[in-house]
C-alpha cells in the first residue's frame, strides 16, 4: 500500500503535528511508500513530490521535531480545481496517483482544501475509480470550519496571542499616564481569535483586555468612542483587541491604506484598522493612542499548544486510518458533555466544511461578560501545555524536510 | 543605610534583572532600607515609593522570578530634569531624599536617564551634599548607548528578532511563487537591532535574511528596487529586514501615515515604512509583498537572553556596589579581545553616556558581507541562552510588586 500526503491553505503552527501523525498512521499501517506533495495539489499536479525515508523519521525522532515545526513544512497553494469533473486536470492528478499506486490520498487544509477533496471524491464517483481514497484533515488559525468543536491550529495561535498580550499588558502599564493600544489580530470573517484574547485575563490579577471587536458584530465609531471614554474612567492604560475584520457602520475603518487594493494573493489589505482607530481616537480623546499589529508570526509561532499538537496528531493518525477503507472523509473532533474538558473523534463529509464558515455565536455576543465566560469555558482548554523546543546558537531550530525524505 | 531604586526610559525585557541585581547588591550589602520610586524620578518627587520585603525577596525566589519578568515592573517615565539647578524641583528630590536617609539612588534607564543622573550629580557638587551617591546603570534595546561594548536590552531584543524571523521564514516560504516579505524592526536612529537580524541566518541552510536596510545609510528608491530585482533572480521568497528609521533619499518612506503627527508621547511616528516599501514594489515590480511590524513585543519579550539577563543583573549588582562609596558613575561593560566571548566591567562618568548615541561603525556598512560577519561576531554571544518562565494555564505568569514589596 502506498500513500501521498499534502497540506494546502495558510501554515498553522500545528499542520505539521498532522502531517506527522499520517506519516506514523502510515508506518503503524505497514505502508510501503510514504509520498510528499510539494505546494499541496500543484505536487501532483507537476510531479513534484518526495518520499519518506521510514528509517530516518522512526531514528531521527522526527515525529517530535515535526510537531515543534511550525508552518507548513510541505509548502502550500491556494489553487482552486475547477467545477468542470471534465477538465483534463482531474485526469492529470488521477493518472499521477494510479501511476504511482497510491491509495490514500490525505489533504491537510482549510475549508477550501476541503473543497478540493470533495471534487477530487466527485470524480472518483463518476469515474468508477477504485482504490484510491481522498481523506481531508482540517486546520486553521480563524477555528472558522464547520462541523467539529474547534479547529487544529486554533489553540496555538490563540496561545501566541495570549502571551502576546500578557508582555503587551507589562508594556502599556509602565507609564503614569491615560493611553490605549490597539492590538489588531487575525481574523477576516470571525472573531475566535480576538475573542480569545479574553483568555489572558485568566489568572490575572485584573482586566487585561479592556474592549473586544469582532467581526460578527458592528458599531458605529461613536459606540466605539464612547465605550473607550467609559472603561478610561476606571483603567488608565486600555487594551482593546480588534480582529482585521471587523468594520465600523461609518465605514471610516476599511478605507484602503494605500494605493493597491490586494496583497498579491488576491485578498484585500484589510489591515490597518488599529492604526485608523488609534488615530481616530487620538483626534477625538485627545488620548495616547497605539496600534501593534500582531503579525503573521500569529500563525506559525513556534509557542505551540501542547493540547492544539497532540490533537492535530490524533486527526492526521485518524485520516490515514479512515483511507483504509473509506473515502470522501474528514476525522473532526468533538467535545464530550461535561466539566472537565475530554474530545472525542468522528468524521465528517467534507461536504459539511467545504466552503462553509462557522462563526461566534449570536448568544455569546450579547454581553461581554457572557463573551468572557464562554471563551474562557471553551478556549482556556485549548492553550494548554507546550511542546518543547530545541535551541541552538540561541535560536529555534526546526525539522528540514532532508531530515526524513529519501 | 538606605538605597532607593528606580526605572526610566523605554521598558526592555532584562531591565528587571538590573533591578534585581541592585537590590541582591543592597542585601549583600547589609542596607536597612531598600526604597522603589514608582514611575521614574516622578516616584521620588511625587512620594510614590514602596520598599522591598527582604524575606519576601529572598523566599520567593523573587530574583529569579525578576530575572524572567520583561518590561520595567517599577514603571518609567520620560521626564526631563530641568536644565537650571535651581529649580524648585531638585530641593524637592533632595529634601525626599535625605528625609529617607537614602545613601544610594541608583536610576536604572537609558541615555535621557543618565542626563537625569548627570544634573543630580550637578546640584550635589554645587549644593556640596554629603552623603548620598547618585548611580546610573544603562539600558536599551537599540543598543546606541555610548561607552561600553553593548546594552543591555539589546541581545533579548535580538534574540526575539531572530526567533520571530526564523518562523517568519518558515512562513514565507510556502507558496511556490515570488514574494517580497518586509519586516520593520525597531530603531529610529540607530541600524543595530535591524542589522542583528542577520544572525538568524548562522546555522541556517541557507541566507534567511536577503536584504537589510539601516539608519546609518540611506539609499533612493530606485536603488533598493535594483537590489530587490537583483536578489530575486537567486531566491523566490525576499525578506528585507528594515529599521524603521531607514529614509531613502526620495522622501518617499516618510510621509506621515496618518492625520497625526506624533505617537501621544513626543515621538513622531515613523513606523509604516515597511508598508510603503511592500506598497511601492508591488508598483514597481509586480511582486507579491507585504509588511510585518514586529511590534513592541520586540523590546518586552519574555524570550529572554541568559547572557543578557545575567549581565543586566551584574550590573545592577555592580552600581549598588559603586555607590557605597563613590558618585556620579555608570557600571558598563567592555570585552576582552580575544576569540571567546568574554566581558569586563568598568565604570565611566554619565557624561560619556548622557544624550549621545553610537552608531553602527562606517566600516561595518561597506557591503553586506562584512556586515554579516561582523555583526554575528559581535552579537551572536549575546543571544544565547534561554531565561526559564513560569507557565500557569498555558500562559507565562510573572512576578508582582506585591510579591516582594511592604
Amino acid at each position: 500500500m502506498n500513500c501521498i500526503i499534502a497540506q494546502s491553505g495558510g501554515p498553522t503552527s500545528v499542520i505539521n503535528s498532522s502531517l506527522a501523525g499520517v506519516i506514523q498512521g502510515a508506518l503503524d499501517n505497514n505502508f510501503d511508500n510514504i509520498y510528499l506533495s510539494l505546494h499541496g495539489i500543484e505536487g501532483i499536479i507537476n510531479k513534484d513530490i518526495l518520499e519518506v525515508d521510514k528509517k530516518k523519521f522512526v531514528r531521527g525522532g522526527v515525529k517530535e521535531k515535526l510537531m515543534a515545526r511550525p508552518s507548513s513544512i510541505l509548502g502550500s497553494c491556494r489553487f482552486k480545481l475547477p467545477e468542470d469533473l471534465n477538465d483534463d486536470i482531474y485526469k492529470k492528478i488521477f493518472e499521477f496517483l494510479l501511476e504511482k499506486e497510491i491509495n490514500v490520498f490525505v489533504y491537510i487544509g482549510g475549508n477550501d482544501s476541503m473543497d478540493t477533496v470533495k471534487k477530487l471524491n466527485a470524480y472518483i464517483l463518476s469515474n468508477n475509480i477504485e482504490g484510491i481514497n481522498v481523506i481531508g484533515c482540517p486546520k486553521t488559525i480563524d477555528n472558522d470550519l464547520n462541523g467539529m468543536d474547534h479547529s487544529p491550529g486554533f489553540g496555538s495561535a490563540a496561545k501566541y496571542i495570549c502571551q502576546s498580550l500578557r508582555t503587551i499588558r507589562a508594556d502599556v502599564d509602565i507609564y503614569d499616564l491615560e493611553s490605549v493600544t490597539i492590538v489588531e489580530i487575525m481574523g477576516r470573517h470571525a472573531g475566535w481569535l480576538a475573542a480569545s484574547s479574553l483568555l489572558a485575563d485568566f489568572g490575572y490579577h485584573k482586566e487585561l483586555v479592556n474592549l473586544v471587536y469582532v467581526p460578527e458584530e458592528s458599531k458605529s465609531l461613536k459606540e466605539i468612542e464612547e465605550e473607550v471614554k467609559e472603561k478610561l474612567k476606571t483603567e488608565k492604560n486600555l487594551i482593546i483587541a480588534m480582529a482585521e475584520g471587523f468594520r465600523d457602520t461609518d465605514s471610516y475603518l476599511d478605507k484602503p491604506m494605500f494605493s493597491n487594493s490586494d496583497d498579491g494573493f488576491n485578498h484585500p489589505i484589510v489591515s490597518g484598522v488599529a492604526q485608523r482607530l488609534a488615530d481616530y481616537l487620538r483626534d477625538k480623546l485627545g488620548v495616547k493612542s497605539r496600534a501593534v499589529e500582531l503579525n503573521i508570526v500569529q500563525r506559525t509561532s513556534n509557542h505551540i499548544s501542547k493540547t492544539d499538537a497532540d490533537e492535530a496528531f490524533k486527526l492526521g493518525y485518524l485520516a490515514l486510518k479512515l483511507g483504509l477503507d473509506k473515502t470522501n472523509l474528514i476525522p473532526v473532533l468533538r467535545r464530550k458533555e461535561g466539566k472537565s474538558y475530554e474530545v472525542f473523534y468522528t468524521e465528517v463529509e467534507p461536504d459539511l466544511i467545504a466552503n462553509k464558515e462557522m462563526k461566534i455565536p449570536e448568544s455569546w455576543l450579547k454581553d461581554r461578560k457572557i463573551l468572557r465566560e464562554k471563551i474562557t469555558a471553551y478556549a482556556l482548554p485549548l492553550i494548554q501545555g507546550e511542546v518543547e523546543q530545541r535551541y541552538e546558537n540561541g535560536m529555534p531550530v526546526f525539522v528540514e524536510l532532508s531530515d526524513f525524505t529519501k
